[in-house]
């Protein structure tokens, strides 16, 4: 039995993205299949279609953030029915039996399997979710909580977790000094996901022009890092800073902003850096690094979400749109996610 | 009334150093005044008489491993009296008002005296423990154990707490699992009091040579890092690695040695190196650094040291010969730390 979805595909690195079909599995015990309404547009779309990382595979269906509805169960799925609202991120499996799958980090196991350009078990690469349907198991699909507009929930299964995540795991709590690097996409999750857990934040942006919006999402304060003296007069404030900042950039400054024992968490991959240990070794300063977030914390994030009304800023594009999409991300040019409508495809 | 010492002390960069008078005040109220009978020679010694960080005032009397006996003290000091024996080590004041200091981290206080090259509250730069005798405020004078031989115990001052300190702060206990990158003054100390500690501590060092020592210290196993496939085999062993390497080395490798969540601490100022983000992102590994201890801490350490019979492996010289000593350093030709007898100056 066929299972044929119209998709839009990258076909090489310098191709642009366009109407593809592909094929999905027939569901089996386990599985969930969704019909997809919404997917967002991550950086690392750009990253895997253009082949910037050196390991892409064509053609090549992109997208992590995955909302719609779901429209077929296997025999054995108990967590959820046709017409349930559901989400897809970055991982469709793992092997269920190193330590960090016991430990409900999936997004650290070797043998995991992201929902695009990652072996599949039974083989094949696997498709991500500019396509119509996705077929995923049961363990591997979160709950959208109910009131969540279906569109600006999409990027909270790879924004929302990337930011979420770090910021529980380091501890982040009432009064937290936290500063989020970046504006875009991941920043503007992590200044609302940060406040809401009642964090003071403030926002370190090269341009002095996102300032309305930073304090319009909720951030308390506002630094335009173009004039370097600000790097003098706020060292030593903050114990935490997202750093989510994807092109290449001078480290030192900002960790000179950290107070003793504060620490960077990088979410992006920027090019290498030159990195000095004074920074870190003067004030006993950590540069750590964070990759979204296991399947458990995922919807422990969509339930926040849920309970604070929080989804993201986005720009609802058609499917057609989405090379455009792209050329405008390149320049910063979005406020702050693009969410492709799949019924436009 | 004078206090003349006799010291040895650096005239200029380049200039070997030599015999040297030096006043050390007259004891206050609150201070002991030491003859100096050890001073273990540290790296960053040789750093600042060489002005290799461009920060060295001359003349300059290095030295802060320093192990003596009280032989004065003012009216006020209730800690020590005459014929204790009593360790300074890098700091010998700090501003007593600051968070660090009211938290006993006076080694990180903006406004901290370190033992020389340093500004004093009263004017003039502080001199160190090259030197005959030293005066100091009894809150950063510490107690050497009964039963530490005095000159092995004179490195446990800056090698020991430096290791000590991170050991503790972040974690290690019974089975930990630690690398100590490096087997030098640093090295091997963090590799005893980790083993006291309970850990199981890997030496890795480029030489191989170097096994039979890094056994003889007590560690657990060896991995000689001049074959890069180590790097393979060894992947995600580690939580925590203390690197001592206070040359250029690139730290990608290293990191990949460190599991999900491990850290990686650094206690050398190598020069910068490049640093991707990857490793740190792949599983959310950090980066620290960490600067000696503070001064209860340093006590706790001692007291740990006295406990377990714990000290440096030293070869002792005469005052005369650290000039001799300094490049037999620079080629890494000591096990594993030159101490000054100054009954020879």
């Amino acid at each position: 039995m066929e299972n044929t979805v119209a998709a839009y595909a990258a076909q090489s690195e310098t191709a642009p993205l366009a109407p593809f079909s592909i094929t999905r599995r027939v569901p089996g015990s386990e599985d969930v299949e969704l019909e997809i309404l919404f997917c967002g547009v991550c950086h690392t779309d750009i990253h895997f279609a253009r082949g910037e990382w050196g390991n892409s595979v064509y053609p090549m269906v992109p997208g992590h953030e995955i909302v719609g509805v779901v429209s077929a169960v296997g025999s054995e799925v108990s967590k959820f029915k046709v017409g349930d609202n559901v989400g897809v991120g970055c991982i469709v499996d793992s092997c269920r039996s190193c330590a960090n799958c016991a430990e409900g980090e999936e997004q650290y196991c070797a043998g995991g399997t992201f929902t695009y350009n990652s072996p599949e078990k039974d083989g094949g690469v696997t498709f991500g979710g500019y396509s119509k349907k996705i077929v995923v198991d049961q363990n591997y699909v979160v709950s959208i909580p109910d009131g969540l507009p279906l569109d600006a929930a999409a990027p909270l299964l790879c924004a929302g977790i990337t930011t979420y995540s770090p910021l529980r795991h380091f501890g982040v709590k009432t009064g937290t000094k936290v500063a989020v690097m970046g504006l875009g996409g991941l920043g503007h999750m992590g200044v609302k996901l940060a406040k809401a857990m009642g964090a003071h934040v403030t926002v370190l942006s090269h341009s002095a022009g996102k300032r309305t919006d930073a304090m319009a999402l909720g951030a308390d304060d506002f630094i335009a890092t173009n004039d370097p003296e600000v790097f003098n007069t706020h060292a030593g404030q903050f114990e935490l800073i997202l750093n989510t900042v994807s092109a290449a950039h001078d480290l030192h400054g900002y960790l000179g902003l950290l107070k003793r024992d504060g620490r960077m968490v990088l979410l992006g991959i920027p090019e290498p850096s030159p990195l000095a240990a004074f920074p870190l070794v003067m004030q006993r300063r950590s540069l750590s690094g964070s990759l979204i977030g296991g399947i458990r914390e995922t919807q422990e994030m969509l339930d926040f979400c849920g309970e604070h009304g929080i989804t993201a800023e986005i720009e609802v594009i058609p499917m057609s749109g989405i090379n455009e999409a792209y050329e405008r991300m390149m320049k910063s040019d979005v406020r702050y996610r693009f969410v492709i409508d799949m019924a436009t495809l």
